[in-house]
């Protein structure tokens, strides 16, 4: 099953696809896609939403999944986050496909085994477990990360 | 010209259509886009999407227009509606449709007279500048004070 991750962002939003069977896991291809920051809101989102229709339609992923967010310190940034969240999860449903979401802190745990984990113990860990795997950069090290949380929490489910 | 105006929420969108000739307004429609809570975010998201493409499609609005928001108290509230609101802009944006943004203070100030109007105050002067609509409900009502204000803001544009 191909299981697509995102980290989303409005400058930057980091994907990643893993392919999974049972507890195998495998990757297959990761990047981060950008917007200009001069372009209008609308148009941004607009940007996006095609990058995100053409790697549905090159990658066909049979899942999806996306980090949960909170409002963090900086009201302005988490805005534009929230906004661009929206546009992606709606881009990724519209092609038919489940989005799981998932705490930041259960992405750590999931992969890291601790919800406190750094950024780079991340990058680490997801490196570990998909062998020989490039990151295009720390976004697309999350992306990963929660597509490989997703794997998890379906492999565990078919279990109970 | 029509304008469609909104004020974008996950659980209610208001929507307003104005026809604008220079300074002269006329009332075309308005009304609320509702979703169910019982659903899935991603969900919520594609048909409030698929919501927004049947409005463009019956009444080919030529502008558009939305209030900005802000992080008000309830964190998990604005984090609901900022995803809507991203979902919203990009469904009229992939239309090809301009949308155009303003502050709740600007759009109380240019359909009141103050921008420290409440709500009761904007649905009296929509009612009194739309002679004869009938509104569907509060977020209809800011939805066709936004539609007005960016009627306003372009037919000023032009006198510059």
């Amino acid at each position: 099953m191909r299981i697509l991750g995102l980290d989303p962002g409005l400058g930057t939003t980091g994907w990643g696809l893993i392919e999974a069977e049972g507890n195998r896991l495998k990757h297959l291809a990761n990047g981060q896609l950008k917007t200009d920051a001069k372009e209008a809101l609308p148009r941004r989102l607009s940007h996006l939403a095609s990058m995100i229709d053409a790697l549905v339609a090159d990658h066909e992923p049979a899942a999806a999944a996306a980090e949960e967010i909170f409002v963090n310190k900086n009201p302005q940034s988490t805005l534009k986050l929230a906004q661009a969240r929206g546009a992606i999860l709606l881009s990724v449903a519209r092609h038919g496909i489940d989005v799981g979401e998932y705490a930041p802190r259960l992405v750590k745990k999931a992969v890291v085994g601790t919800g406190t984990a750094d950024k780079k113990q991340v990058h680490a860990m997801v490196s570990r477990l998909l062998p020989g795997v490039k990151i295009a950069g720390p976004d697309a090290s999350d992306a990963l990360a929660v597509a490989i949380t997703h794997a998890h929490h379906m492999a565990s489910s078919r279990l109970r």
